[in-house]
């Protein structure tokens, strides 16, 4: 550990990058040879290695480590919430939070809840009548014994790598991606193995590279379509792909697909593959504009399920009874049809904007976000944000989605056409 | 590994317990020798030796393995409501669930929610207005920078333990005790040690064993007073011998006192000790009958809190809003009082028909339950319970609380007295 933290100093001081993924394969083929000779399982010499590995790359992260507060669109939005409440006006482009009404029926519902008393624990994976009403809307076949209602999607994108990777597990998921797949991973102490995409390929993933990154410690790959920040879909082509890698590896496949119902081109979701280890998340909060009721779900087969739910029984007992109640009253509302259009409507909206200031972006497929480059001679992300906050705008740093992408920013379309305006024309100006 | 599960068959089959404290101690003795001579930290030798000690245990418990779903409280609940949904009528002695209706004033405030538009994001730790009345209730100088609100009292007993203990630290609790401490402590793979408490001695633990148990991988000791299920409140000066044993060790004091509006003698909460590595837990459930709001707190130092936040990040970005404000509604509402007054009374109820009965028990200092003793000749608690539950009455098995009390019940006092006849009834004539 001590030897470590110097290779740590050193590596910071000549501008070398910590994690180096050829050194780290030389290492595990050199490892796994010695496992084969002394018979030990491969498996597990691979677990342990990585185990160690992921200590050393966090103690040689001097710097991170200097500056644990990486900037994020949640930190954006806590310093912006700070602002306010010390009195100044500020135009929030950075949270994935939309500006309209939940459905009308949610208000009659919370009306109802304390003559109806729906405020006593539930069923750890929620109430069968939500759980019916989820199954239904999804389609697919699936049923409710397939469903756990979860404190917000991130519940239960948590719950399902906690209960299927464990310590020294790796998972793969594509960058830029949002901060909290890694976060869970490493929460567990499992390695993270990251696909980049680029701006310049469309955000579409390498597919042989995906591959190639499979070793016999991989668990899970994790997709995010449409996606947040890029707003891109991935084509049934590539999806098809990606689902025949992971049944040759026999991986799970965990689909975050909250922003589903903002998709403006063809998508399909993970459950049209059939695949058994796939595990499909969504949530209420941005359809129907729920965010703060913190009602997700996650549908897998009945193994996984009962997994995700020991978790949530061992963590929080069950979901507000009140807020399942809530979402019961908002899951067949179709004021959702008007909120997609509307959100196509402002997104572009911003890419007529970002075009005018000359900032390449791709034009998103789904999702609530442009996801634009910076042109040369202009600030990191990170700067500019800081320059943007003092004016009174908030949007997200491109890096808070992946180290690399210092030259995005991310800008949410979840307000007015007009609070858009004047938040686009300080950027612009600033810029 | 293989050679972990031969053994425990043997033991098994010979009726050996599985555990072995002297065996344990012998090795841990042994392996700090040589962790000694060949200059390993001896920290670092404990904590590998728990997490292979912890293994091997798990492995050895081939009948446990085999029948995984121990009886808990909440085991019976579920299958009580799951014959209700078949239209069977159950009477429920078995859950700590209030009967009685919330505050008046959180049916105002879920009427206000929607227009007002209390149903964003927050920030992690919670809403400010909540975060100060709870410091204000609380008293004792607390600030609101020292409390964070959290999903339930469970999220916040799980954040705890999570964020300040290692996979191989050791965590000392107090039987019988609620199963979430070791779940909790399970879940991030730490070892626990138990310090058992019997009726015999007034389910007073023995605080010399206790200060022997610590050893330097000891890194917290969890409290739960008044305690469910026992009921009993410990007294001032053996409060004050175990902060004093904490402190010369400088232990995490997880003290859960989400009974402590049930407290009928005297009850001194920990945050009245003023040790800076105290953890205190509270929640709206049970004084204010909010179960299925879930909302509880836990109060400690900045440092603490930020890492118990950091968890909450990670794990569901923040409370549901609407029930953050139902709380808020519910905090100074003087109904406390009244049933409190009618618990004591319901409680008083129980413990004359046990006595009746002949089952021996102490009457309890707090909380929301009698746990009563098992005569020779009678049924193990398990065989009782599905007896009684075919005859429509759900009550607790003595051994969720504790391997080594099948010979006791928990019975809850959170119904009327009229159905609290009734199931005692049924019981009597059973037994």
């Amino acid at each position: 550990m001590e030897i470590s933290k110097q290779i740590g100093e050193i590596k910071t001081k000549n501008n070398i990058e910590v994690e180096d993924e050829k050194v780290e394969s030389d290492l595990r083929n050199s490892a796994l040879k010695i496992a084969d000779e002394i018979g030990m399982s491969s498996e597990f010499c691979g677990r342990l290695l990585n185990i160690l590995l992921t200590e050393s790359v966090r103690l040689q992260n001097v710097q991170q480590n200097d500056n644990e507060q990486r900037q994020t669109h949640l930190s954006i939005f806590m310093k912006a919430k700070q602002l306010q409440a010390m009195g100044k006006n500020v135009i929030h482009l950075e949270v994935g939070e939309p500006d309209y009404l939940p459905p009308k029926n949610v208000k009659i519902a919370l009306g109802r809840i304390y003559d109806l008393q729906q405020y006593h624990y539930t069923e750890t994976r929620g109430i069968p009548k939500l759980r019916q009403a989820i199954a239904k809307k999804v389609g697919n076949g699936i049923t409710d014994e397939q469903v756990i209602v979860t404190p917000g999607g991130r519940f239960a994108v948590f719950s399902a790598i906690v209960s299927l990777v464990k310590s020294g597990d790796e998972v793969i998921y594509i960058e830029p991606a949002w901060p909290a797949y890694r976060e869970c991973a490493d929460f567990i102490g499992a390695k993270t193995k990251i696909l980049k995409t680029t701006l310049k390929e469309k955000w579409n993933p390498d597919l042989k590279r995906l591959e190639e990154m499979i070793n016999n410690n991989t668990k899970m790959i994790i997709l995010n379509y449409p996606n947040n920040p890029t707003g891109k879909i991935l084509n049934d082509n590539a999806m098809q792909r990606i689902m025949d890698v992971a049944k040759d590896y026999s991986l799970y496949v965990l689909s975050d697909e909250v922003y589903s119902d903002y998709s403006f081109n063809r998508f399909k979701s993970i459950l049209e593959y059939g695949y058994d280890k796939s595990i499909m998340i969504s949530s209420f909060s941005k359809g129907h504009a729920m965010t703060g009721f913190r009602v997700g779900y996650g549908i897998s087969n009945k193994k996984i399920i009962a997994k995700m739910s020991a978790i949530q029984a061992v963590a929080l007992t069950s979901v507000a009874e009140p807020m399942q109640y809530s979402a019961l009253a908002a899951i067949d509302d179709n004021s959702l049809n008007e909120n997609v259009k509307m959100m196509r409507r402002r997104l572009g909206f911003v890419c007529d904007k970002l075009q005018k200031m000359s900032l390449p972006f791709v034009a998103p497929d789904g999702a609530l976000y442009v996801y634009p480059q910076l042109r040369e001679g202009m600030d990191d992300d990170t700067v500019l944000i800081n320059k943007l906050l003092d004016l009174g705008v908030a949007i997200a740093p491109g890096s808070g989605f992946g180290e690399s992408y210092k030259r995005f920013i991310r800008i949410s379309a979840c307000q007015t056409e007009e609070v858009l305006e004047k938040g686009l024309e300080v950027l612009s100006s600033t810029l």
